[in-house]
């Protein structure tokens, strides 16, 4: 289950990760999973929120841009990438982001 | 329903909006369609995209951060923003970020 990332002051960086899932589960759940555990142990690693209905958004967050490339460059993650081209998704789009500022709400407890 | 944005070549700029909501509807689905129509007849409004599970994400996209501020002091967004605290979240997290490179993947038809 997601929750809200707690995330330290601005600037570090946001991958926006928005996808169209293909027909049926294909191990994807499972890979998904193991994706979010896998960066969660990567160095630069600040959070991630993820939610789909329609379209799947997942937003992790990183603390600087080779944290981002070093990611993407990951082995297991490289297939995770070429499984999702070859069975998981229709469509996405990923949009690397440079968090400028942030403010938040939370109701008294 | 929500679909996969069609933004322009960066730069441009997203505002990531993560909620937890509070129980009940109250107002709050007929709210936020109004708010998607609202935004989206803005000047300098690019897309945006919207998913909900355990935490609602919305990213809507701008053209420059002066959108994103005329849009933040929409009467009738003020208004959303208000009713926001007072009845629909528990708990939300705003950023503001500058999207400096994307680059996607569409099947083949």
């Amino acid at each position: 289950m997601s929750d809200i990332a707690q995330t330290p002051q601005p600037p570090y960086y946001a991958v926006i990760f928005t996808s169209e899932r293909t027909e049926g589960d294909r191990g994807y759940g499972e890979m998904a999973e193991e994706m979010v555990r896998l960066a969660s142990s990567q160095p630069g690693f600040l959070g991630v929120e993820s939610a789909r209905e329609s379209v799947g958004i997942t937003v992790s967050y990183w603390d600087s841009l080779e944290a981002i490339h070093q990611w993407k460059q990951n082995e297991r993650h490289l297939l995770a990438q070429q499984m999702g081209i070859a069975e998981w998704y229709s469509r996405y789009k990923t949009r690397i982001c440079r968090v400028e500022r942030e403010y938040g709400y939370q109701a008294a407890p």
